[in-house]
C-alpha cells in the first residue's frame, strides 16, 4: 500500500498548486526534487511565459519518455465546486480538484512508477525521460513544439513516448489513444454589397450568398475514414453577419470552421476541396488557416503491444485502440519518428467542476506505467 | 418671388432647429405660429417624449391633411459637413443642412401654399388639416400612430392625405408613392446540441441545421408582385451563433430576417409559408415576429389624380405612381380609409452627409401643393 500512497500524495501536492495555463506554480520543481534523487539530469527550458522541463537518465538507446503537462484549465467561479478546487480532498474512494485527471494524477502516477522501476531495474536497458511543459491546455506555442525543436536540434530522439492524457473513458486502462486526427481551421469571410433590405435589387446578402455553399461544407463526405480513424468531419463552430440594423443587408459576413481529419485526406486536398465548393457559387471570399496538427499513428509494435499487455496483466482488460478525440501534444511528438500513445485516467470530469479521478486508479496507473517500462526496457 | 421666398426661409429657420429625432427643438411651435394666423385650431399632443400636434381649420368634409414631420436623423460626425448641418445655407442654388430634403423643405412648401392658398380661396369646400410628429424617424410609437388613434377614437376622418416625403428621384415630381410594401420581420432561433467539435456524433450543430433552411427561405419566390408592387423580398439582416471558441460547436443559431410584401400575400400567409419551409427540415426553432406594417395602395382617383394633373400644370412631367423604398407614416394613416399619397422633394441626399435640396425645387413643390388643395377643395 506505501507506493500506492505514494502516489496520491503527490498528486495532492501537485493539484494544490495553482497552475492555471501558462503557470506552473513549483509542480516542476516537485517533480525535479523527485527525479534528481532518481538520477535524472534535467534541462530546464523556460520559454517566454511557459515554464518546461526535459528530464533524462542514461544516454543508451532506445529512449523511453512520459511526455506531461502541469498547466490546468481554469476553474470557472470556484463557488461552483463542492470543494475548492486547488485544496484536494479524497471523498468517497475520488480523489477531487483540479486537474486530478487532466493530467496532475498521471504525473504523479508516472513518477511513483518510475521509483517502484528503478528500485528493481536500476540497470534497465536504454534510457528514460520526461517532457513535462506548463502550456498544453493554452496556445500551446512555447511548450512541448518548442522542447521537441530543441532535442530535434541536437538529434535527440524519442523511440517509444506514453502521453499521460486521460485516455480511459469507463474503467482505466479501457481505452488507449494510438494516434489522432489532423485538425485544421479556416476562418472564411464572404463578402457581398451592403445597402438597405427595402432595396433588394441594390443589395448582394452576404447571408444569402453563403447559405448554400455553407449548407455543401456541412454535407462534404471528405473520406469514409479508414481502420485507424473515423470519416473526417467538418463543423462551423461560429458565424456572424449583419450591422445590428434589422434594415440593413451587411457586407460581409464571417465563419469560422474545424475539420478532424484522417489519413485519408491532407490538409492541402482540405483547402482545394474548401476552394471548389466556394468557387462553386462564384463567391467573393478570403479564407485564413491554421493547421494545429496532422494526423497521426502509431501502429502495433513495441510500444502499444507493451501497453496492451500490461493493460491485460494489471486490469485484465482487453483495451481499445482509439483515435477519437482532440488533439493532444502527441502530435508535436509523433513527427519525429517516435511512437506515441496516450493512457491515463478516466476522462469523464476533465475540463468540468468537480474534476476527479477515482483513488484506485492512479494507483492502477502507477502499475501500468511500471509494467510497460519493465516490458520495453528490461529483457 | 416673394412667396417662393418666404418657403426658403421657413425652410432655414426649420433647419436651424437641432430636432434629431424624438425633439423637436421648437420647430412645431414655429408652425403652429403661422397655422393659428391662418385660423387653425391646434391640438398639442405630447406623448413621452414625443412632440406632435394636430391643427383644423373648417369642420366639414371631405378633410385634407398635411401629414409630416420635423425630427431628422442624426448627422454623423458634424466635421464631415461642407457646412455645419443646423447652419442652413444657400450655395449653387440648393438649400444645404440636415431635413433641408426630409423634409423640413417640404414642411416649409406646405406651410407657405397654405398661405397663398388660403388668401385667394378663404371660402374653400371641406377642411384642410395638417398631422404633425417628431418621431418618424425612430421608434414611431408615440408619433402619427398616436395622433391616428386619438382622430380615431372621436371618428374624426382623413380624406385625402398628402404625405410630405421626398418621393422625387431626379426631378422634383417625376414619382410619388401611391402606396407602401408591407414590412414584417421574424427573429428567428434555431436549436441545436452543444459539444466539442471533436466529437461530432454528439452534436447537433445548428448552423449546418440552419444553412439548407435558409437557404431555401432566401430563394423562396413569395409572389410575382402585381401592377402596383413589385415582388416580395426577403433578406437576412443578421445572423450569429457561436461561443467564440473554434473548437465548440454552438447550441443554437440566432438570424434576423424582414421581408418587405406586397398586397399578393398576408403577413399570417409569410409566416405559413416560413414555418413550412423550417419544418421541411424537422427543425426545433421559434420566431418572433413584428409586423411595422401592412401594405397599402390609394388607386386612381380623386386624390392621385389631383396630384398627377397638378405634377403636369407646374412641372410639364408626367409622374410616375410607385411602391418602392421604405416605410413612410402613410402606412398608419391609410388604413382608416383615407386615401394617401407621398409627395415631395428629391431624396437623393437624405440621411447622408451633406443633404441638400434644390432652393427652386421647394418652390415649385409648394406651388405643387398649393394647385392640389385648389384642385381637391375649390369647385
Amino acid at each position: 500500500m506505501s507506493q500506492l500512497s505514494a502516489t496520491l500524495e503527490l498528486a495532492k501536492q501537485l493539484i494544490s498548486r495553482r497552475s492555471v495555463t501558462p503557470e506552473d506554480d513549483g509542480c516542476q520543481e516537485l517533480m525535479i526534487e523527485r527525479l534528481e534523487a532518481l538520477g535524472f539530469h534535467i534541462e530546464r527550458l523556460q520559454f517566454e511565459e511557459v515554464t518546461n522541463f526535459w528530464a533524462r537518465r542514461g544516454s543508451k538507446g532506445p529512449l523511453f519518455c512520459f511526455a506531461g503537462h502541469t498547466d490546468v484549465v481554469p476553474t470557472g467561479p470556484e463557488a461552483n465546486w463542492d470543494h475548492p478546487p486547488f485544496d484536494p480532498v479524497i471523498e468517497d474512494g475520488f480523489l477531487c480538484g483540479r486537474g486530478a485527471a487532466d493530467m496532475k494524477g498521471s504525473l504523479a502516477a508516472f513518477i511513483t512508477a518510475l521509483e517502484r522501476f528503478l528500485e528493481h531495474h536500476p540497470d534497465h536497458d536504454g534510457s528514460i525521460a520526461l517532457l513535462i511543459t506548463s502550456d498544453e491546455e493554452g496556445p500551446f506555442v512555447n511548450g512541448t513544439t518548442r522542447v521537441i525543436d530543441h532535442l530535434e536540434a541536437r538529434n535527440e530522439k524519442i523511440t517509444w513516448c506514453i502521453v499521460g492524457e486521460p485516455s480511459s473513458t469507463v474503467k482505466v486502462g479501457d481505452v488507449i489513444k494510438n494516434g489522432r486526427r489532423g485538425s485544421i481551421s479556416g476562418d472564411l469571410t464572404i463578402r457581398g454589397v451592403q445597402g438597405h433590405v427595402a432595396y433588394p435589387h441594390l443589395v448582394e446578402n452576404p447571408i444569402h450568398l453563403a447559405a448554400p455553399a455553407l449548407n455543401d461544407l456541412a454535407s462534404e463526405v471528405w473520406d469514409e475514414g479508414n481502420e485507424f480513424f473515423p470519416p473526417t468531419s467538418l463543423q462551423i463552430s461560429n458565424i456572424h453577419a449583419g450591422t445590428g440594423a434589422t434594415n440593413v443587408v451587411p457586407g460581409h459576413i464571417d465563419v469560422q470552421f474545424n475539420l478532424r481529419f484522417s489519413t485519408e485526406v491532407t490538409a492541402e486536398q482540405i483547402k482545394e476541396r474548401t476552394y471548389a465548393i466556394l468557387n462553386r457559387y462564384g463567391l467573393n471570399f478570403d479564407i485564413n488557416w491554421t493547421l494545429s496538427g496532422n494526423p497521426f499513428i502509431t501502429d502495433r509494435g513495441d510500444l502499444v503491444d507493451a501497453c496492451i499487455d500490461s493493460i491485460k496483466a494489471v486490469t485484465g482488460l482487453e483495451t481499445e485502440l482509439s483515435t477519437s478525440g482532440g488533439t493532444s501534444d502527441g502530435r508535436f511528438i509523433a513527427p519525429t519518428g517516435a511512437q506515441v500513445v496516450e493512457l491515463g485516467p478516466i476522462n469523464a470530469t476533465i475540463h468540468k467542476v468537480n474534476e476527479r479521478v477515482k483513488a484506485d486508479d492512479l494507483d492502477t496507473l502507477s502499475s501500468l506505467y511500471e509494467n510497460i517500462m519493465a516490458k520495453l526496457l528490461t529483457r
